[in-house]
Parts: structure tokens; sequence; C-alpha cells
């Protein structure tokens, strides 16, 4: 029917969501907002891109190896957003400074890396998360923690942990080492992948004692309920690691009031990608997923960078992982099903226009035909889409 | 408390949508997509980002000048979506080829534009649109103009006007005249920016006969409803242009079929900034914003140019315009109120958690304190935040 040969593509790394995935994402996303209000969160909505400075001041200068990076009409770089937390951070410093703290924030959105795409990461994915500013407590991490938690059961899903660590008492250990800043960032880079085996090699070669070596090797492994907490805490001797355990442990007594404390435990070797956390950290996982499902901590440092001191702590979800994860687990999302196909034969189109009007004011989901048809070929249609009723106006 | 002075910017030519904002698209958004459903369409999620030859073969390579573009890893060339047409196309064009027609699709996200900044036009905005692939038929232009004035009302709009014109009645004058392409071009330009001093200079210096100026004098103002329509057909020698009149005759009859005739009237002058365009084309107008809030029309040749033979046509609504035109009309969008705020006195914790666990399993808002207040402070804050109870646990 036509000679042109050109076939578009989709670009490296992104994926078109089609009607029955789109659906489920809507229905995850409306589901997760109305839990986020319940909880005093209020959305907010920022720019997809950020200019490049705003970026490197609240992530680190790292971000600019992993961000989309183009020009505004007046040659400043923008950046596509690789995260929520900084824009989030933006606003508060800016537009919600005479706010009363706390502030409590939640966004349903993208965020773009300019990475090899893999397995459950892409180059664009969608993100559901929160953000509690302006509270330095156990309280807050508790409940942005708890939240998660319920986050994660609202999705659907029901057999998940969470893994909590505190980036305080691996800074603790390694300032007790001695390295250089240096090595340290490579060390912590081998835990961060969960490279073992470099992780070893870097400790040989570091020239510490065969005890602290062993103490660092171990880190990566001290995962389990209070019983390891304990554990170590007898394996430390600084208070910045000691003050983090007190810590985990007091946001634990407090997710034991939640009532969520049968899905979480501690995982001290848990550290995240971005350099801004300060304090507790955590991921959420699920069987027959490789990666995390959701992952935030607390991040005390960023809103200083952009002129307003405020502790802040946080989390987001990734929702092509939920999605993943449901269906691997064969749970499904109720997708509402097709009510009515309305059908006409030559010359009833303005009959047949009323009839879909009047089921859709019912509240019915109604398909007319574009066309007249004979019965039998709509009765077929109707079947083969799946519409439960077939009005023929005749 | 600090002494860093760098303030983020936000980048030029976008907002942050603040809670209150956030919470109306939302709801506008919310009430859309269920709408959108009733008639039978489903929701498709694109990348944000096309191949840019994608975009020059779907919607024409004047789009590069209104686009921003970057690079992906392997230095194609990518562009931020200019709209949605373009990229459902490439869908349809890819992996719904198989599927039976009429395809009825619909989309709720961000589109961008690489330009000036302006009132009602951010180089960042939002828009709910559908496109109803494969069917030729007046029937399918009155469905998606029909679902349009719908959606406005949906939105919460009582007050608008879809102005109807049809790009082959341009087109027909045009060729009749027997003016140049390029001439051609820059008349319909002047058309298309309404700008009616350069459009009679333009025709003064045409060559072309008093009588045929006269007439392309009068396309911009060519507005009415049927008697106009009677009008223009007598002004008009050509069969394309005569068609095209014959074509808005038929859309109309079904407009009066689906009740809402009296939401739409004629405007021959309007062309659309895109030009794909091919067969009927509209704009939404609503009293007090000086630029259209929906638009749309038919562009069959589109999907050609990806490979399928389809005709389609569609709309889009921009989501920041209906917000303005609602706050500006006074119409307010129904944003729930804070239910309960939940404070303690020291060592209660532990019961505000769980009492706020239990007002949110009851599908209430609830906000939990972060540290001890006294009573009267807690009072004072539940007060100040507009939360309807304050729950005290002492």
């Amino acid at each position: 029917m036509n000679n042109n040969n050109f076939v578009p593509q989709i670009p490296y790394g992104t994926r078109d969501l089609l009607p029955r995935e789109a659906k489920q994402k809507r229905i995850v996303e409306g589901a997760l907002a109305e839990l986020f209000s319940r909880w005093g969160y209020a959305e907010v909505v920022t720019p997809t891109f950020e200019y490049m400075e705003t970026l490197t001041v609240g992530t680190g200068s790292d971000i600019q190896q992993h961000v989309f990076k183009f020009f505004d009409k007046n040659n400043r770089t923008l950046a596509l957003r690789p995260d929520m937390t900084t824009p989030i951070a933006r606003v508060v410093a800016t537009r919600l400074k005479e706010t009363p703290l706390p502030i409590r924030l939640f966004y349903l959105n993208n965020v773009f890396r300019h990475e090899q795409a893999q397995a459950g990461r892409q180059c664009e994915f969608y993100q559901a998360g929160v953000e509690l500013l302006g509270a330095p407590d156990p309280a807050a991490d508790a409940e942005v923690v708890a939240l998660a938690v319920e986050a994660m059961l609202e999705s659907g899903l029901t057999n998940f942990q969470i893994s909590l660590g505190q980036v305080d008492f691996i800074n603790g250990l390694m300032a007790e080492s001695g390295l250089s800043p240096k090595y340290q960032q490579k060390v912590k880079y081998a835990m961060v992948s969960r490279d073992l085996v470099g992780l070893g090699e870097l400790l040989d070669q570091s020239g510490l004692s065969p005890a602290a070596q062993e103490l660092l090797k171990q880190i990566p492994v001290l995962h389990g309920r209070d019983e390891m907490l304990n554990k170590a805490y007898q394996l430390t001797n600084n208070e910045l690691s000691r003050t983090a355990l007190g810590n985990l442990a007091d946001i634990r007594k407090l997710l034991t009031a939640y009532g969520v404390d049968s899905y979480v435990n501690f995982d001290l070797g848990i550290i995240r990608d971005f350099d801004y956390y300060t304090g507790m950290v955590f991921e959420g996982y699920t069987p027959g997923l490789g990666f995390p499902l959701c992952g935030g901590g607390r991040y005390d440092n960023m809103l200083s960078a952009f002129g307003v001191d405020s502790p802040a702590t946080g989390f987001a979800l990734g929702i092509e992982r939920v999605l993943l994860a449901l269906e691997r687990q064969g749970i499904s999302v109720s997708v509402r099903s097709k009510d009515v196909y309305v059908a006409w034969a030559e010359n009833k189109l303005a009959e047949a226009i009323a009839t879909a009007n009047r089921c859709r004011k019912e509240g019915r989901q109604a398909e007319l035909s574009l066309s007249a048809v004979p019965k039998a070929k709509a009765e077929a249609a109707a079947r083969e889409q799946g519409y439960e009723e077939l009005i023929y106006i005749e």
C-alpha cells in the first residue's frame, strides 16, 4: 500500500508502556498517591530537567557522568533529573523556605540515567517517593521506612524485605582504619557493588592490620536482626559506628510500633549509590528480582548546600520494578474489563451516539463503532475485543 | 546557620507545581483518564524523548528548531518530545501494527518546546489527549470533537467554545490561486499567526486578481455557524474547498447527535501550527485566556511516513491552561481537606504511631508529630495547618 521503508525505532534504554501495563501503572500510582496523602504528604511536580549546577551542588559532581545533558536558549547546561531528591531540595530551599517544618512531600514521576541499560534499570524509569524535611529524629526515619513498607503492600506485594543500614557505621570504621580518603572511596565502591573479591584484594594491599582487614571484610555480610546489631557493637570501638548502631536500634523499636517490623532486617553493608546519605539507609527486596524495589535514607547536608539548614529523610520506589515483581509473582492488578460495544446498521449512527452517551453517563465504558456493520460482524468484534455487552442499533 | 550562598534556580521556561496546584492537576488528570476510558480509549506511555529522525519523519524537519536536542551513548540525536502525536504514531506503526483498527489511545503527560516562554506557553507543559487511528469517516472526527467538549466539562469548565476548521478549505483556495508553494507558505503563516496586516501586504504584492485577494483576506474572518458555511460555499469554486465544507457539515450533524453542538462553531481560518493536519482541525477557547485550551484534527498521512497506511484524528488539551482557566473563572477543584493531626507527650510516640495507623486504615488522612510537643503547641499547630481534628496522646 505504500513504498516508504522507514521503520521508526524507540530510543536505546527506553520502553513504551502499552495499554495493559499503562493501566497497571495508573492503578498502582493512584493507590500510592492516596496512601501518601493519608500519611500527610502533599505532592509536588518539578520540571523534567534542572540546571547542571543545581544537580552537582546537591548530588555531587560525579553525577555529571550519569545524566543526559543539553542546553537552554541562553546556553546554560541542563540535565534530565537523575532523581527527585535534589529537585525537591531545590523547591524546599526556595519556594517553601518559609513553610513551617516538618514538610512532607511526595512525587510520582520519571527520572533518567545516562548509562548502559540492564535488567530492571532503563535509561528512563518511574518512581514514587516521599521526602520528609526538617525532622532529625529516628521518629522521622521510622515513619519513612514504615511508609515504604505500606507502599509496597498498597502496590499489591506481600513477600518483600526491607534491609536497613547506617552509613555512619561504615564511615566510623573507615575513619578508624586510617586509610586515605581515596582508598576509602575504592573500598566503599567495592562494597556498593558487592564485589567481595575486589574488596578482599583492596584490603590485602591496604597495609591494615589483619584484624582491621577482617573487620572491613565482614561488613558486607553483617546482616540479620537484633542479635547481629549486638554482634556488630562488640566488633567496633569507635563512637561514630556505635552511635550509628544505636540509631538503628531506636528506629527498629518504632517500626515495631508501626507493626511493620516483620518486614525489616539489618544489613550493615548497604551504602546506596548516591553520596548524599548521612545516616540510616535502606533498600527493599522481593524474591525473583535481583535489584532493589525501593531505597532511601537520611540526607542531612543537601539542603545546606542550597543555603537552608534542614535535616531530611526519604525514599523512592521503582514503579516498573513493582509491576515486574507483581507479574513474576503472579499477582494481578485488577484492571477493569470493557463494558459495552455500541454498533449500528446503515443510517443509525445518530441513535448509536445517543446510546453510547447514555451508557457513559451511567459510568459504563462504551466504545462506539465508527462505521455501519452487519449484526453478525458486530457480535464477532465485541467478542474478540472482550466487551461484556453488545448493543446493536438497527 | 550556614555560610553557603548558592541559591539554586529553576530552569528557564519551567515551573514547579506546589502542593495545591499538583493536587488539582492530579484530580483533573484522574477525571480525564476515567472519561477517556469510558469512551473506550486505552492509555499508552512513551519515552520522554525520541530519536530526532522519528520526529522529523513524522512531524516535518521544521520541528528541529523547536526541540531540546541531546545525544545518546551511541551519539545518535535525541529530542524531548514536542507533542505526543508522533510518538503514538511510532507505537502504532511498530508494536500495535497487528492490532485490529480502529485503535483508540489516550495519554496524560508532558511535552517540551525549545522556544521563548510566554503566558500560557512554557518550555515544558502537560497535555491530556486522545488519538483515534484507522477510521477515515466524519464519525471519527465527531467522536474526537465531542470527547474534547466532554473533557473540558469533566475538568470543571462550563464556558468555552470549540472552533472547527478544515485545512483543505484553505488548501483548495491556495491551489486555485496559483501562488508558488513558497508564497503559499508565507500566506498561511500570516493566517496561523492571525497577522491580518501582514496578510494584507502579502496579498497586495501577490499579483492575484482583486477578487482572489479579497477571498483570501476573508478567510480569517470566516467564522460563525451553519449560515457561514453556506456563505463560504458560495465564495468558492474549487472541488477541494467545497468537499472540505461538506465534511464540516457532516461532522456538525453528528455533534448535534452527541448533544454538544452548542459548544461548537466554525472558523475557517484555523490552520494549527503543525503541518501534519490533513482535514478537520479545531481549537477550544474560554473567556479570559488568550490562547487555545485544546486543539487537534485529522492527520491521515503521518502513519504512512512510518510504513503503515492509516487515517488518524485526535486532540490534546493543555492541563496548565485548564487549571489557569478554572482559577481565572473562580471555579474550585474540590481539594480534600486535612483530617487528623496526631501529637504526643514525652514517651508516647509508640501509642501515637498506633493511633495514626488506625486513622489511616479507616481511610482518614493522619499526620504524625515527629517530636514530643506540649498540648497547647499541638493545638496551635493543628489549627495553623488546617487539620479538622487533633488527637493528643498523653
